[in-house]
Formats: C-alpha cells, sequence, structure tokens
C-alpha cells in the first residue's frame, strides 16, 4: 500500500481489507468531504461501484443487492443531511435483517458543532437501527491505528452479516486535503509490513460466525413434541440469504405438516413444491366461516417473520395450538402474541435435524381439507373472468422465465402475489421489503437486486411505489441494469380501499386515495426505457414478449382500485361459500 | 368537541388546539396509522391542508413554508419508514432554525418490538436534531388527559418557534379503530367543558416568549467598544422569520460601519440599501493580495450565520480584529475561531438599542476602499461579455419582479447569486437551505415557500438538485402553486471544479462530476409544466417573460460547468488585478 497522505492511505487501507472479506461492489454518491472513501473504492481493481445521485435511492439500491445475494454492499455519503436520506433503508435493512454498511464522511471532531458548513451532528445518526456503530478515529499513519483500521473493517463486516444481520454505521472524519495530492511526512516511512499491506492473501482478522443450534436434549424433546397428527410450517419472508429449501421440505415430509409458504418465504416456488405440500391460497380461504368446523392444528411451527396475509395470521390466532416461533435471534416477531414457544435456532438448520428425528405419518383428513381449499381456490382464480390487479400478479408468477428474481413492492402487489401466485416448481427468487413495509425505495431496491444477478429481473409495482422512487429508475441506463417494470397504476393508494376510511368522504379521496393523475409514460424519455399502456387481457402477452427481449420495458396496467377490490372480495365469497357449502 | 371515539377525539381536540395557536396549514402524507389526524386536520375550517406523496418532499415543503412565513407548518405521516423520510428536512430544519412540527402515527406500546407489520422504533427518530421529543400518550377521553393533551399542543408550538426555534417531534400511538367510526363507550359524556372545548376564544395556554436582551450596563459598555474608526457589520443567512433591516440599517448610520450583505441574509435588498452601505461583491474582491495592504478593521460584529462566502470567511479569520459575535441562542456559528466575543443578544433588538447609543462619524478611507471595491467588481461583472453561470444569477436579481421571493439551491447557485447579485433597492425575499447546505429537497422547499405568500417565487437551481427533488414538482399541479424555475443545467456536479479532485483522472468524472445526460424536458410531460431550454443569452428575455405570465415554466439553461469556473476566475483575476494596480 502506497499513499500520498494519511487521508488517502486511511481510505485506502479501508478499502483493502473489506475487499480482503470478499467485498467486490460499493454504491457511492457523489460529495467532497467522502472524497477519500471514493478515491479509494473507485481504484480498487476487486470492488465495482455504483455511483448514485440520490442517496435515499443509492442505500436502497445496495439494500436491494443485499437482498439478493446475503453479502453486503457498502453505501458511502458526504456529510451532511446526505447521510439522513439513508435513514430509510437503514430502517428497512434493522428491520429486515439485511447486511447493510453506512459509511459516512464527517467533518474532523474540532469543526462539529461549530457552524462549519455541512457540519451537522452525525454521531448515533440512526440511533438503535444499528448492529454497531463506530466514530472512527482520526486518520494517522502509525501501526497501532493501521491495525485498529484494518481490525474494524473485518469487524463491520462481521456486525452486519452475523445471525442478527443488519446495517452497521461507521462515521469517518476527515480533515483536508481530502484529495490525492502529496503531503510530506504525512505517511512515514517505516511502518510495519503487516499495518501497511496487511496479512498474506487474507483478511486482517478472518471472522468465523456461529448459528444457534439445540443441544441434542432439546432437540429430541422438540421432535417429540412434533409427533403429532395435525400440524402447519408456516414460512413467513425469509431473513437474507433465504431459507434452505431442502432442508425445510424435508421437515416437512418427516412431519407430514403442509407447508404454508408467503410469497417472500422463498419457498412458494421451486423444485421442491414437486413433492412438498406447500399452500399459497390462505389469504382467501382462512375465513372463520370456513375453518369453524376444522380441527385445530395441534402443532404450528413458525420460521421467519411474520406472514403478509392477515387472514393467516388471524386464523393462526384464533386455533388453540402449541405454537413455535423459530427465530435465530431470539426475538419474537409474532404480534398476536398466541406463541407459546419460542425457539432460538437457525431455523435451516434445525428443520434438517429435526427432519432425522421425526416419523409422522401424514394425517390424511387434516391434508385433504387443506388441498381441498388450495383446490377451490386456484379453480375459482382461473375461472374469475373479470379484469382485476391480481390477475396480474397471477400471470407474473406464472410467465417470468427461469430463473427470475421478482421483486414486489409493498401495499397490495405483495397482497395480490400472496394471494393469486400459484405455488410451482418454477425458479423465482421473490423479494420485497418487507422489514418496514414501505412503499419507498422499492424501485432501487428492485434495481439493486437486478445488478447482482444474471437471472431476468421483474419488478411488479403500484403507481405510488413508482413515483416515490422514480429517481431510482436512474440506475436503469446509468448503472446498466435491466428490467421488465410492472406497474400497475390505479392512479393513487388503492389499498385504502380495503380500510374502514373508504367510507368517509371526505377526507377519503383527497387524503388517502389522493389520485395523482401522473402520466409515467413522460418517464420513457427522462430514463430513456420503452413503456407501453397496456390493458389487464393484454398484459400476458405483451409481459411474455417484454421478458423474452432485452433491455428495460415498463408495462402499464391501468387498473381501477375499487373493482379490483369488489372482485377480490366476491373471489373470496365464491371460495368460501363453495368450502362452507 | 364531538367525536365517536377517543382516537378521533383525541386528533381533532389536538388540531383544535393548534389552530388556536394561529396554525392555518398543514401538510399530510397519506396511510393509515395517522388516520385520525389526517381527518382532523382536513375537517378543521381553519386548517389548510397540502397532500404529499414522497414524505421527503412534504417535510421540505412545510419547511419552505416555515423559511418564508416564520411560522410552523406541521407535518403528518403514518408509522415506519415514512417518519425516516422527514429526517433530512429535520436536520435542515434544526441546523437552520426553522420552526417544525413533525407528528407521527405509531402502532400503540404493546406492538412495538412485536414484529408487527409497518412498526419500527420511532422513539427519539431524529435523535438531538429535535429541540422537544414526547411520546405522546395513549388517547383516552378524560378530563386530565385532554388538558394534558392541549397544553401540549400549546408547548410544541411554542418550543419550535422559540428564539432557538427548531423542530419538534410528537409521536402518537393509535389502536384500532383509526377512522371517525362510533364506539360506545368511548367517549365519556360528562367531560368538562373546558377539557373538550378548550379556552373560550383563545389557546388553551397561551405562551408569551422573550428574546435575550443585554442590561443597560453591557449595552453601554458593548456601545463603548464600538466607537472606532474602523468596522464591519457582517450579515449572515438570517435566522426565520429575518432581521429587521430598519434596525440593521440604524445601526450600520450608527456606527458607519459598511453592511456585508450574504445574500441570504435579507439584507442584500431592499429599501434600506438606499441609505446604508451594502457590499455584495466580497467574494470576488476580498482576496489575500488586495486586503494585503488594506488596514484591519479594528471591530466585527457578526450576525446570522457562517457567511456562505469562504473568501469572507478567511478574511475575517486573518483580521486582528476584535469580532463579537450576536447571537440570540448564545451558540457559536463561527468555525475559524476567531471571535473574541459572544454576545448572546436578539441581533435586530440590539441593533437597534445600540444605534440610539453609538454616534461614530464613518471613517472615510475605510469606506472609501470598500466602495472601490465594490465598483471594481460590479464594472468587472457588467464588462464581462462571455456566456458562464453567474451571468444567470445577476440577471434573476436584477429581473425578478417586486416583490419576489427568491428560492436559491446550495452548491453554485448560492454561490453565484453571493458573488453576482447586486445589492439593490428592489423588493426580494431570497432564501435557502443554508443550515445544512443540502442539495435535497430544494425544490419542494421553494414550493412551500411560494405556497405561503403571493410573491412571485422564483427558484435558482442546479441540475443535480432538481434531479434529487423531482417529486417535489408535483406540488405544482397538485397543490396550485406556480413558480419560474431556472434550472442552471451543467449535467453533474458542477462545483467539484472548484476542488482540488478536479486535477485527479480517474475518479473526477465517474464518482465526482458524475454527468447524468438526463433530458429534463421530460418533466414538463410529467407535471404539466412549460419547459423551454434557453441559451445564457436569450435567458435575459425568457425569464423576463416568464414572470409576466402565470402559470409555471422551467427555463433551463444548458451551461458548461468547466468554463464558468474560469470566467469566475478570470473576473477574479481582473478585479484583483485593478485593484492591486
Amino acid at each position: 500500500m502506497t499513499a500520498p497522505n494519511r487521508n488517502t492511505l486511511w481510505a485506502r487501507t479501508f478499502a483493502d481489507e473489506l475487499a480482503r472479506t470478499g467485498i467486490n461492489a460499493v454504491c457511492i454518491a457523489p460529495g467532497s468531504r467522502s472524497t477519500p472513501l471514493t478515491e479509494a473504492f473507485d481504484r480498487h481493481d476487486d470492488i465495482e461501484t455504483f455511483s448514485h445521485l440520490d442517496e435515499r435511492s443509492a442505500a436502497y439500491f445496495a439494500l436491494g443487492r443485499a437482498r439478493r445475494t446475503g453479502d453486503v454492499t457498502p453505501i458511502v455519503c458526504t456529510s451532511g443531511t446526505a447521510a439522513a436520506n439513508f435513514h430509510p433503508a437503514v430502517i428497512e435493512a434493522s428491520q429486515a435483517r439485511v447486511p447493510m454498511l453506512v459509511l459516512t464522511a464527517d467533518r474532523p471532531p474540532e469543526l462539529r458543532d461549530s457552524g462549519a458548513n455541512q457540519t451537522v451532528d452525525q454521531e448515533k445518526l440512526y440511533g438503535d437501527a444499528v448492529r454497531w456503530y463506530k466514530d472512527m478515529p482520526e486518520p494517522e499513519a502509525t501501526d497501532r491505528k493501521l491495525r485498529s483500521l484494518r481490525t474494524t473493517a473485518a469487524r463491520a463486516v462481521s456486525e452486519a452479516t452475523g445471525v442478527d444481520s443488519g446495517p452497521v454505521h461507521l462515521n469517518f472524519p476527515f480533515r483536508k486535503p481530502l484529495e490525492p495530492t502529496y503531503v510530506e511526512d504525512d505517511v512515514s516511512a517505516d511502518l510495519s509490513r503487516e499495518a501497511l499491506d496487511g496479512r498474506n492473501g487474507s483478511p486482517y482478522v478472518k471472522t468465523t460466525s456461529g448459528a444457534p443450534e439445540l443441544s441434542d436434549d432439546h432437540l429430541r424433546k422438540l421432535a417429540d413434541e412434533l409427533a403429532v397428527d395435525r400440524g402447519l410450517i408456516i414460512a413467513g419472508p425469509a431473513d437474507p440469504p433465504g431459507f434452505n429449501a431442502e432442508a425445510i421440505a424435508a421437515f416437512a415430509h418427516a412431519t407430514g405438516f403442509p407447508v404454508v409458504a408467503d410469497p417472500l418465504s422463498g419457498l412458494r416456488f421451486g423444485g421442491h413444491t414437486r413433492t412438498t405440500t406447500v399452500l399459497g391460497g390462505y389469504d382467501a380461504y382462512l375465513d372463520e366461516r370456513v375453518t369453524a368446523d376444522w380441527p385445530d392444528p395441534e402443532v404450528v411451527v413458525r420460521i421467519g417473520a411474520s406472514p403478509t396475509s392477515k387472514p393467516l395470521r388471524k386464523y393462526l390466532a384464533r386455533t388453540d395450538a402449541r405454537q413455535y416461533l423459530v427465530d435465530p435471534t431470539g426475538q419474537w416477531r409474532e404480534a398476536e402474541f398466541i406463541a407459546t414457544d419460542l425457539v432460538e435456532a437457525e431455523p435451516s438448520v434445525l428443520s434438517w435435524r429435526l427432519s432425522q428425528l421425526v416419523r409422522n405419518r401424514p394425517d390424511t383428513e387434516w391434508n385433504r381439507r387443506w388441498a381441498d381449499a388450495e383446490a377451490t381456490h386456484w379453480d375459482a382464480v382461473d375461472a374469475e373472468t373479470d379484469a382485476f390487479e391480481g390477475r396480474i400478479a397471477a400471470d407474473v408468477a406464472d410467465l417470468a422465465p427461469e430463473p427470475a428474481t421478482v421483486f414486489v413492492s409493498n401495499s397490495m402487489p405483495v397482497r395480490d402475489l400472496d394471494r393469486f401466485a400459484r405455488p410451482s416448481t418454477k425458479a423465482r427468487t421473490v423479494l420485497g421489503n418487507r422489514g418496514a413495509s414501505g412503499i419507498d425505495g422499492i424501485v432501487s431496491s428492485a434495481l439493486g437486486a437486478g445488478s447482482a444477478t444474471t437471472d431476468h429481473l421483474t419488478l411488479l409495482t403500484g403507481d405510488l411505489a413508482y413515483y416515490h422512487d422514480m429517481n431510482g429508475l436512474l440506475a436503469l441506463g446509468r448503472l446498466g441494469v435491466d428490467a421488465t417494470i410492472v406497474l400497475v397504476n390505479n392512479d393513487g393508494g388503492g389499498i385504502f380501499h380495503m380500510l374502514p376510511i373508504e367510507e368517509y368522504e371526505p377526507p377519503f379521496t383527497d387524503q388517502f386515495k389522493t389520485p395523482h393523475g401522473l402520466d409515467f409514460e413522460a418517464t420513457a424519455d427522462l430514463y430513456d426505457l420503452s413503456f407501453d399502456s397496456v390493458g389487464t387481457d393484454e398484459f400476458r402477452d405483451a409481459y411474455a414478449d417484454s421478458v423474452a427481449s432485452d433491455g428495460t420495458d415498463v408495462l402499464e396496467v391501468r387498473t381501477d382500485a375499487e373493482i379490483s377490490h369488489r372482485v377480490r372480495e366476491d373471489l373470496r365469497e365464491r371460495v368460501v361459500n363453495k368450502l362452507t357449502d
């Protein structure tokens, strides 16, 4: 490592050490104070840089990459409000356990709270939302400080990617000069080899992380408790890097329990569905009228975050089952407060180990009820002839090429995918921001995920989420990401039709539905993409064409939120009536 | 006050009390959890609602209104990352002492940290950036709680608008039902009149705030110290609601000191410039070569925040003057650390009182030097025939109609306005976000300011700031704000040409200059505005036409950042050469 001054040496050393932990990409928003970091990442041969002009989009792009890969993509910004623009994505990363490494540049300590330009209080800026915060020392070219820097890099990545993965924030003070200009005597000639160049061919500190596993005794006890006739495996949204589908499938076979697979669980689609009972229509048929004469499950095993489906959560709340929450961090993610057991263990490993110990005979009556309900639901969906938003989600789930990464927005798209994406053997990675469930940063999260894979990328989004992060579209041309963007445009907040406020006018239209009348076709010129507005009935063909061609297409489908809401409700009623006949 | 349930009563009571303190507008981002607040503000006759779809833009819009009016415009959002999107504007408000009242809805306490959907840790979300944080109690219809609520409303406004004005954050937990649906026995029939309806015709608590004033003894001592020949009044960016120009002018007359007027001081333009020496060209001529043979000022009196001009700050750092920082909060905003005296006093009041006590005879030699420098600078600007970005700022300052509100972006526009906007008697209110000096939220801040005045509104912005807050343009049609938007488009970060990193390629172009190639004409279709791309030489006429007509025009001027930078430098050299001849 050579460097013309201490700042440059500091930043290059840090970038070098990150690269040794395996980091191969970084998102950078331009700024002056962060110049040493930017320069160091830009010149590193093994690190790809993604330049973003809006820090909010930058952070979500990095989040999306980490969602897809399970690895961290650091984000870099200058001092001031730039860092606050990262905050929404930091919170999402914290809630959804997505690895993230935030590197903010700061003024040196003497300029803090001095009225100096672009100087704000960045200490612990993200409060408790980060797993680790460190105010970095001032750069200095001494052995001990460089060793501390290399150690910090290793530790930051380890904290961000551990069992309770999430955001880490390092705040770097820099004093001018910030550019790689020569400063006499700034870098001593007699630094030790290891401080200067790191350890030979390896990270300075190699971190090896374990995950919680039950003792053999506890495992056997749990296996005994699972020896029941009626059970369910509830797979909620998965923490990155996702569940091991084989392990969960083995567990399902051993217990005979069906898998209720949230669209974000990673278990709705894939080869394992060939031999495993994977349920996907529960959001429609888990109605109180249907389940009233069903026996309760005896055991429910819940993995992942709280499921997207409210009918599912309500169903679980009214059963009398023994409910196990399996969580590797030992945190509760169950807001009906009906869980009876918390099991702190890595869910895929636990599932695999249990699959070796449990040997239930599937309860055919129990499984038949679920199979009937599923068949009734999917028949009703197939038979539905009215155009509605749910059809678009169903089509995407059906027609996305293999392998596909499908990023789905919050609000209605994820709910539609939950209810209308039929489980299949197809290879799809379905991702969403279900930590805080915001509609912000969706475009960037999707494109970030796309930037990390050779899969075809589809983004399924509503118009408010598309608008909220339109800035994120800049990554398409500028960073060379391609996608098919399915824009379900119902001109405002369609989800509010699901809520009782729909009955109150005013304020319903002006304050909740909030029609905006935006003509999104203009985004075609702005971001150099192809834009087609198609009817619901034309969508299947248009989507199939788009996924078969290169470049980015936005397929806008103009829909009526209220009509779509009624069709969903009618469909549910038909399913419920059929099942309670 | 009547209400069908406790949540509705709670929110309506709060809105009622805010209105009694004089609040007449609120910015609302749609969401479910905040329904009680939204409903209450929407139905209040004396409160105008501005609906925004991007919370980041909403907060900056409210910031801009408060910048223009000095009063607070509350912002409302739902739970989750929505609140984090307010964070950049909260920091700007904190740094720039702009009144702000953030009202976030939250899940009730039992759902926090439970994995419940859209539930994040909102407690003290903005850390030390707020003047006051309160986790509101759960709504309940009891006398004492309603009195506490009314008191909190009064106190929140008072905290936000006091001497150290800034953001206040109230976090409101709500449990369903959120809409105004009737809930039996939820609102007791025997609440006291005052708890239910507030005090007759007045706020529940009237707050009367004082501001620091010096004792007569201290004042006389200070007046004595100002009895010198050579002095300067440095007026930096003003805290809202701005300085009293008459008081500052009286102080300038009494001391005989020229006023060095930052473009954001509110003192660069206006009637007082007729009889007061107001300087505006210092950024060009306060070069070390020029001031080397000037005598030092004996006294410098600094009011407002740290000036925008770096040459000015450097000049002040190398003088041997006694330097007084006058600040009503007693905070330092002077990062060269050369101030000798901190005076905790309201600057306009202090200026007025001092003007009664000081009777200097202006030092003609001292004043002549400044007048010469000014004349030399403005002659050079007038004689400059090359097209460059500074000309656009000069034209706006010259041609904006009277009265005008001119909002100026950070980065180059504010620097150009600083150097090229000639002091004049014209009625202009020039505003900017100089607290944290970010380029985020500029469009919304400007439109927010415009929404609060009948002045003509001009926004002077660069392309990166325009891009960063393009979402803010939605307010034009949706909220009925008109503006002339002057978009100086040099395709990237022109300011980096001023920095040494310009010499380093790579990473200069890819990571700093960051050309984006965006064709902003597409924003015309998206936001239904008129868009004209004009040359620098056509700009004067196009701008004059625009300000004379209704509706919103974007006047894009494509410029070359590097050439503009060279012209600025050449101009400075000519001024310096002339003055050192």
